[in-house]
């Protein structure tokens, strides 16, 4: 699907997105010192459509889940590669018939096939435009990324976490959104001009649990839980049909 | 529980554990930037205590939680503000009976309650050993944290998934763990050479969905899967009396 190329990697001494920070405190008396970063919080939708009865995700080439497997292609060559002098570090990647290697600048063998960067999410956005509620976000983001028009009624709040505890420390709210194919009113994909390049995913009910545990669809743990929250609280309304 | 005082937040210009990276990337022609960084893999153990019927749960001081929760009271004033000169920071935060604000070099007012820095989380450890499995590092974690000596074949792989899409793209593989009080060994609570305060909590099963969906306590979304997981797979042998 993805066709990714002419990778370079640099040393990134001053960014407009990541500003790291260090804090100096006394916990119980000791000394300690913490470096980590602020992010906005952020919202989580997950969408249902109930006129096809599928989950709504969406899909995209994350850069920094393609360096992380980059980084674990290095660390571990293919057993194939003790054998003979032409394993690469791509047959280490998930199966995919989708995606295209790298192939200029850097020899291709360096590079995992772009699927492996490709993860399946909630439809998300981040908490930064401060006139606006939670909900007010959560429905600008289901209407941009994935293109359905709901009202801000519509949306029932699932619960809150943290999304990270350790570099960052911001919070998520998670929603849930039935939609059904009359609020559908254009196809998302995100706002290119932002640079998203989004694809709007539909997953049927009957297939969702497979889906959220088959490990070789990388996937943001916020699919799996939202898939057995819905498995457990809508069951009385739809049924899934599969083990969870 | 927690005092956290002297707190001092400063840029981050050289850091042993925050290194932002840029990569430069054509994707389907269209030439791209994103900066992230590069963590190591990690894992989760959800422990289930069959002798005392309570989850095993590590509970610590997270200062980039802190200081998100730092950050939204700046944000958010307390509406109580409005009225009278006196509402501050402190009172936006989560109820909490614990904690000591910070007091010296800065405002008291500026600064949360601890307790609203301090969150509940699978034990979890990074995956740093190269010479370990992944089972064997999550056998250590549950030994080091929460004092239980199992070994490695009694710990199941539940699933992975990506603990991080955007800044980092790290993947995280969950365990579950079954043990006894017979395998209890020592106290836990971390590594205190390494900086760690680490408070190991037990969260009896007949209050685990309560505890999972209290707002009120911060929690990562591992908390909240790995219990609904439990709920719909181990059923059989358990049961969780409450709604999930």
């Amino acid at each position: 699907m993805e066709e990714i190329n002419n990778i370079e990697v640099i040393p990134c001494t001053q960014s407009n997105y990541l500003k790291p920070l260090r804090v100096h405190y006394n916990q119980n008396g000791t000394k300690k010192t913490w470096d980590f970063m602020q992010t906005h919080d952020s919202v989580s939708v997950l969408i249902f459509n109930t006129t096809s009865h599928c989950f709504v995700l969406v899909k995209q080439f994350r850069p920094a889940v393609y360096m992380s497997e980059w980084e674990r292609a290095k660390r571990q060559p293919p057993k194939s590669a003790e054998k003979t002098d032409e394993g690469s570090a791509e047959a280490a990647a998930p199966d995919s018939s989708e995606g295209q290697s790298a192939s200029e600048g850097q020899s291709s063998s360096q590079w995992p096939l772009a699927s492996t960067g490709i993860t399946y999410e909630l439809c998300a956005g981040l908490v930064d435009k401060p006139d606006l509620s939670l909900e007010e976000i959560a429905r600008q983001e289901v209407l941009e990324e994935c293109g359905y028009d709901v009202p801000v009624s519509k949306l029932r709040k699932i619960t809150s976490y943290r999304s990270g505890v350790g570099v960052t420390g911001a919070k998520q709210t998670m929603f849930y959104a039935e939609v059904s194919d009359d609020n559908c009113v254009s196809a998302g994909g995100g706002e290119p001009q932002e640079g998203e390049l989004i694809e709007v995913v539909k997953v049927p009910l009957h297939e969702a649990m497979t889906f959220a545990y088959d490990e070789r669809l990388p996937k943001t743990m916020g699919v799996l839980f939202s898939f057995i929250w819905f498995h457990n609280n809508m069951s009385p309304k739809y049924k899934i049909s599969t083990n969870v």
